[in-house]
């Protein structure tokens, strides 16, 4: 069931449940409001796994995860042999750096926030305009492009093939191809080891399973607010988002500084008008981790994100309770970061591929 | 016994060394040379410990090890928020960036290459020019220059104290201070996790433990080289090097490519000019991994940086096969780099300190 339409039932079942959730509220009759409100939320949202999803056309294997993690970690993917993924998702820091927009090579800035690459495996699309369809190909732009690693795939390829360790860990890894180290095949290992980028085991995940005391009284109005509001529109799946296109400012235009009039969003993507100034919803685990906020970055403050949407995307003014709420449910979409080993990357003995 | 002087006595002394190795080579009284060569080696040279050293006036604790690694890998210390100590000594990369000078804040050149932290604890002194006595003051010199981190002893407190992780971690690591969160105690923590960085178990140290197979013949030639070359004069103690400074051009002048005029190394920290143009003798632990060479970091061969030192310090031209026994001996004393947990680092819920 979707909650996208305005229809008169759907508009009078949802009365039914705030109704229901008062007398909750009120602690005459906790148990059923409990159960719509946790039914409810399962039908809209899923529970981070713990393991790692199936890739297509990218089997998963031990080798393949190690050598991603090595990439991601190497800043010799880059021209400058300094900036590596984790210079900008920062694995110690929820996958975000913390800045508005990256500081990439020759410190330049990038043009949009960088997107946590936790739990990224379980979006649709990656990029704020949802450009590439996996992070296979998603982790390859940013190598390439001239605001962030600005290297060239036969630059990679090369460095990678001075580098013995590397080439004995693309073979082990892609045992069928020919040519394993090649451009591609960076994408696939990156993909592999961002697919074990999970936080599973929130309080709000504890809830779907069925602990209904993993949150809050607060949180829990909180949560009934998302719903009701239609937040979990837009920002719904495992991920609370990451799964579909929604013009930013579908209710009123948001100031020029959070839009700014050069980045079209999805319209540069797929040429429609009807994607003008479209982001990808972003997902929202761990949201109070990963300030600053939009695809400018240039909101640092969670509640003060949550105002700005709920004036842009739905018209509305909700009470400052009810904000306070959605926040302290926000707050319980944070989960439990993997514990990673920091890769002794393989060495070339002599530097046959130097910094350019 | 020291070998920097050369009087004839020990010139005697080194040819009737060279005598018994010569009968060691052909095979022919093996065991006693060896045994020499072993005492030699274990008069000049120290094994690296799998355990940190005790620290004057800084206690070891769990606590301040784990807050010390946070540190180290944490950008925030930056002013950009984007460099860590992690920047330039990749702890992936055995400890170094493998760049001629590393690139720091706003894209600028450093002017000398970066030493490896691995088994830096062991030095008497850190910096090129030994500036630091120890590396609880070494670590906050880059963290305030303008060509590295860029950022101020203030602004660092004030964004640590704006991270309730750090400023719990702070207390229970500084149980003593009043003030646990200060910049002389970032200085403390990062030392405290510094002396863990150790890479115990090459095969040198396994020979100077005794295993004298560890060792292989031309690895054994080199390192008869390396002490009757005067090589180990300098690069001595623990580290083979670290303890002591040497004008840079003994004998023959360097290029002014490879010492230029403008940065006269130890003079500027003494005023001496008996320290012009000296620089600590580098630490050659792990020197396989650690290219490029030189204080100008304009040297990425290992063999061209030894003919290279033997020219301008020693005045001397060792044959082809002597060069390549050195390297040889100089590759066996890579260690075993120790497995790091990248850390979870403690978020601020908002930002209150942003980049500068």
């Amino acid at each position: 069931m979707s909650f996208c339409g305005q229809n008169h039932h759907l508009v009078r079942l949802r009365r039914l449940r705030v109704a229901l959730c008062l007398i909750f509220l009120l602690g005459t009759g906790g148990f059923a409001a409990e159960d719509t409100l946790l039914a409810r939320a399962r039908s809209r949202f899923g529970i981070i796994p713990s393991t790692p999803p199936a890739l297509p056309g990218n089997p998963l294997s031990e080798s393949k995860i190690e050598l991603g993690k090595m990439l991601f970690f190497d800043p010799r993917l880059s021209s400058s042999q300094t900036i590596s993924c984790n210079s900008c998702h920062g694995l110690g820091l929820a996958g975000v750096d913390h800045l508005e927009t990256s500081i990439g090579h020759s410190w330049k800035k990038g043009s949009r926030n960088s997107p946590s690459v936790f739990n990224a495996i379980l979006n649709s699309s990656q990029f704020w305009d949802g450009r590439a369809p996996s992070l296979a190909e998603q982790g390859l732009a940013p190598i390439q492009a001239a605001l962030e690693m600005n290297n060239t795939p036969a630059v990679v390829v090369a460095t990678l093939k001075a580098i013995p360790g590397y080439v004995a860990l693309f073979r082990k890894s892609f045992p069928e191809d020919q040519e394993a180290v090649s451009f591609r095949n960076v994408g696939k290992a990156l993909e592999a080891f961002e697919a074990t980028l999970l936080t599973p085991g929130s309080r709000f995940d504890q809830y779907l399973a069925g602990d209904e005391s993993a949150l809050t009284v607060q949180e829990k109005r909180g949560l009934a607010v998302f719903i009701n509001r239609d937040c979990a529109s837009c920002h719904k799946g495992t991920n609370l988002g990451g799964l579909s296109f929604h013009r930013f400012g579908v209710a009123r235009k948001p100031s020029p500084e959070l839009l700014p009039p050069s980045d079209h969003g999805r319209r540069a993507v797929t040429g429609q008008a009807a994607d003008d100034y479209a982001f990808r919803a972003p997902p929202l685990r761990n949201v109070e981790l990963t300030a600053p906020y939009f695809h400018t970055g240039l909101v640092w403050d969670l509640r003060e994100a949550v105002v700005t949407m709920v004036r842009v995307q739905l018209d509305s003014k909700l009470k400052e309770q009810e904000i306070d709420d959605l926040v302290a449910y926000l707050r319980s979409l944070t989960g439990k970061f993997p514990s990673i080993s920091y890769p002794i990357l393989p060495e070339s003995v002599i530097q046959n591929v130097r910094p350019g």
